[in-house]
């Protein structure tokens, strides 16, 4: 074990979808670290001593030898560089255009989707599911997703690309937010999404204590 | 010139951030190319054989012999991989690190500071002005933006990490949103940002023709 394991400031919840990624990028890579965890409600984030850190004052930000870094998409191609396959598991494919996909998708998923990730926030996949029906332009959004997905998933796939990458499990995430509030999601999607799930890498992040 | 040239898929408007994004790095790595408009008021961007390709009905789409990639970022990086530096010019820092914040500016840039982006909208920074004053809330990102910025640009310098990357177009962008429409911005990032400006790459996309 190393003296000075890197550190990831995460929500007190365990809810942030951009923190979740990192931690299973860095249990996927088999990368010893400590959590620290955030109340965003108490507005620890915007502490200073965090803030001079994170720039941003958003979570997750890792340390890593003194060097902190954010944005959970930075963060794992950071991590990709430093801890690279094949010494440490791959997080990204290794195909140029595979690769390119799989930021794509990233990126996308930050970026889009505002109506299903305000209305199935992951509190509802967390913590509480909600009762509450979706809207007509959730909906919508929500049609969207599963379009793009069933693009992507290969038939028959367990994996966008073959093999794991970092984007399954951003994609999964996204796809539950639904799945875990009795919304109707394509069998096939369920299927991807649920089996993702059982990753021990993500399990782990799934089974922290919340109360 | 090659037989057939990259195509990058723009708003009809030449006014989408992130499309000027991927123009930029094109350029700047010298890659020849042809731009295609799309009238996204016309919805020509949900038209069936362009939401095949771009995946997401988003501009900016790139296609390189037969690939298609949307988001722009993971197109820069895209673009950064198959037109490598040193033979076509660094879209991205070398270094490891430096890198890392690239691409964390770059996701920041694309996920946050909603108000700012919402009340000077990038028609204000490329065809129209507007006299508007920013909502207090507009005001409070602006100061987020100025903070970061601050920390992340060295004193006396004009790039962000030693030489040019498609980080500092981004971050210019962002700031021309306020230095545009004569918002009061602090001087040093006001110089920066007008500087970045003047790259021939960024003033072959703001002297597109409009109308
Ligand atoms: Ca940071
Ligand atoms: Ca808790
Ligand atoms: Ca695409
Ligand atoms: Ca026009």
């Amino acid at each position: 074990m190393p003296q000075n394991p890197l550190t990831l400031f995460v929500d007190h919840q365990f809810t942030s979808p951009y923190a979740m990624s990192v931690y299973v990028t860095l249990r996927e890579k088999g990368i010893p670290f400590v959590t620290e965890r955030l109340d965003l409600g108490e507005q620890q984030h915007q502490q200073t001593a965090y803030r001079q850190q994170s720039l941003t004052a958003r979570v997750p930000t890792l340390v890593h030898e003194g060097f902190a870094l954010s944005e959970s998409s930075a963060i794992s191609e950071y991590l990709e560089e430093v801890f690279a396959p094949p010494t440490f598991a791959a997080a990204y494919p290794q195909d140029v255009q595979q690769r390119a996909r799989a930021r794509q998708v990233q990126a996308w998923l930050r970026s889009d989707l505002m109506p299903l990730r305000s209305e199935r926030g992951t509190d509802t996949v967390f913590i509480q599911p909600t009762t509450t029906p979706l809207s007509a332009t959730a909906l919508q959004t929500a049609d969207k997703l599963f379009r793009v997905a069933e693009q992507l998933l290969p038939a028959g796939a367990s994996h966008l690309f073959g093999n794991w990458c970092i984007a399954d499990t951003d994609l999964a995430l996204m796809l539950m937010r639904l799945v875990a509030n009795g919304d109707v999601v394509p069998e096939r999607l369920k299927t991807y999404a649920t089996q993702q799930w059982q990753r021990p890498s993500v399990q782990h992040w799934v089974q922290q204590p919340r109360t």
